[in-house]
């Protein structure tokens, strides 16, 4: 007899990790409608109205706005791994664990990697990076824009154009910022960016939102290679080294979403269809007033956590608007609180990677999750579960000086 | 002002080209329950049950069935590049388009490719790839099971044995058979096969199980790297090189579907939700009883066209039991038909690649579109379609047959 197990029944939560977080119910809507065939003129003009609402989510004038199918990895390895060939110089800013994402990926790719470094919990001066470019000369810089593993986010508005004046490419990982902090691509000279779904666009993991410029495209086209059997009639492969992955192949990620339909793979209809909506809800609140949602709710979970005599991780001047980190107090059991805030509240908080792992607990307030009511049922969860723990705090006040925030903010 | 376009609303349709196919309204339930954290117990729990229903669907006492978080084809570039090693043999017989999919990919990995070929619209007898492994002494043979393109399926029983005896380890692509067509992985001798969920297990595509043995695990595991951030204390890469993927790297997709759930990537919940769902439907209903579906509609496909008087295409000794392909009769605008039955019946049917692009109609009857109306509805529609087009057939005897070839086995 096969084993079936139970259906499936996933349990209520708050999700305030990192990510995923919760999706909003119209999301997972979409997902529930009938699935389309893929060169069916229906789908073919949804995949068209996703480039058009992912340009406007990217605030780009680019053509190229596609979904890689993928989580967000698949999508920054689609863009690296197709720009870079053997040999080609690579600079890797690193200020968190995404940052030695970027390295392996590029390593893999072939790339000679220079990197820079600077502590955990703080970011470049923009200088710093600028002067790495004049030094290295690199052909790409892949940078992160929000590092969740740290909570800090990258000013980057002078980067691109450095990168412009000395020839190098700049792809941006704004997995755990799009929808959320302000990625402006156009203006800060963004060649290349990706992100996904599961953060602040409040979808599901799974697809991967990316899109880059006619700079890009030169690079990667003149890399261009499709198997015979799909091969379109008189096809004459670039004069660059072939891509090594098939699947995260750009051009050929490039010819699918053109109007030449390249039939590379079948997209995923259902993510397609989320990430559909996750654009429209995105621009339908309106980009300025989700960011601001984004930073009030920070405001006001520093405020609570800092009035419950916890100390906050890292340089707050750049923490994401997206992510709270906690300092996990002396003599408290972070993975006990973790739990407890699970099996008693519901809520799902985080804790971090490598040196931060057991260290610091992650607080994410992204997309849907950010709400007033969230971030208020959380900083209550936490208290009574450091209370507890025995940590010593003045009761009620988390709660309180986050509520004045918003309450100020209403005003 | 943003531009939002329209309220998703894909048109009714029935999916009876190659795929994807209507899922199963069970499926697309699954997808718009709410999201878990990837480290929730509950959500590794339903990992850990994934696994386990997909070694009842692969038929395999594997320890590692797995879902590759793409498109069908990530998963079999997950295998192939993660094995192939650069300057390693390769040995790919190739009936259709899907077999340069893995000549493709197999090369992109560094492989030494030797293929044999035979005409579309056949398949290899078995003793010919045997004797193609013991002349190349391949490291890997990667096979196609079913190849949609030409409708085929590739025997292949015993060509795992003759792999094991001489050394080469079998890859297949079970993308289009599986949920459809018996894959009997162990009684076969298959070291690794990868599927979709689009085709026979009446999924969405986007999610691609895949599973393999320990044969596998110890030639990749040798070329096992985790990047700096996340790697464990006391890591030691192996010794092997490097796989170029980060994304497909399957010795780190086996690390986060371990107990050491290593944090490689972000699962894809909603599409795990479906792929759970996908395996849960196919065992309940049972895989003897579900094949015998796909292998009665594929009979009254075949009594009902041929008696409108439509040749079909190819050895149809070696059909796929989940499509037929039918050869355009002169005169007949191959892509008109198709865009009638679109329009006029909402009905999809595909037409093929390469040499039989507007040569040959696929009409697929898979999973869950797989079922007696459908067949019906589709033969009576094409017949309308035919005559409107000004082909002569007998009027009324394709439904008729095919109601026969019904009506004889509910006998």
């Amino acid at each position: 007899m096969p084993k079936l197990y139970a259906d499936l029944n996933p349990p209520p939560r708050i999700l305030m990790g990192p990510g995923p977080v919760d999706a909003d119910p119209r999301v997972l809507n979409a997902m529930s409608m009938p699935l389309l065939g893929q060169f069916d003129p229906c789908f073919t003009g949804y995949m068209n109205e996703v480039m058009d609402l992912y340009r406007q989510v990217f605030k780009t004038k680019n053509h190229w706005a596609i979904l890689v199918d993928g989580t967000a990895r698949s999508a920054t390895e689609a863009c690296l791994s197709s720009v870079i060939e053997p040999g080609d110089t690579v600079l890797v800013p690193i200020f968190g664990r995404f940052g030695h994402l970027m390295k392996e990926i590029s390593e893999r790719a072939g790339g000679e990697v220079v990197t820079i470094e600077t502590d955990w919990g703080t970011v470049f001066p923009q200088e710093r990076i600028i002067a790495a470019i004049a030094e290295h000369r690199p052909k790409v810089v892949p940078l992160v824009h929000g590092d969740t593993s740290t909570t800090m986010a990258q000013p980057m508005d002078a980067v691109g154009p450095a990168c412009r004046d000395h020839g190098a490419l700049l792809y941006v990982d704004a997995t755990a910022t799009l929808g959320g902090m302000d990625v402006d691509v156009d203006g800060w000279h963004i060649d290349a960016v990706s992100a996904g779904l599961q953060k602040c666009m409040s979808g599901p993991p799974g697809s991967a939102p990316a899109t880059f410029n006619e700079r890009v495209v030169e690079v990667v086209e003149r890399r261009k290679h499709v198997e015979e059997g799909i091969r379109p009639e008189g096809f004459e492969a670039g004069a660059g080294p072939t891509i090594t992955s098939n699947y995260l192949d750009l051009p050929q990620l490039i010819g699918y979403w053109s109007t030449e339909r390249l039939n590379h793979h079948t997209e995923a209809t259902s993510m397609l269809y989320a990430a559909r909506e996750c654009a429209r809800l995105a621009l339908g609140e309106g980009l300025q007033a989700r960011f601001e949602r984004h930073r009030l709710t920070s405001r006001a979970m520093v405020a609570g956590l800092t009035a419950m005599g916890l100390e906050l991780y890292g340089d707050l001047a750049h923490k994401m608007d997206n992510v709270t980190g906690v300092v996990i107090p002396e003599g408290v059991d972070g993975h006990a609180v973790r739990a407890a805030m699970l099996d008693d509240f519901g809520i799902e908080i985080g804790t971090s990677f490598g040196p931060l792992h057991g260290r610091v607990w992650r607080i994410g307030t992204m997309g849907y999750t950010c709400r007033k009511e969230n971030a208020l049922k959380c900083l209550g969860a936490l208290e009574a579960t450091l209370l507890q723990q025995g940590f010593k705090l003045p009761a009620g006040q988390g709660v309180a000086q986050a509520l004045a925030v918003y309450r100020e903010a209403e005003m």
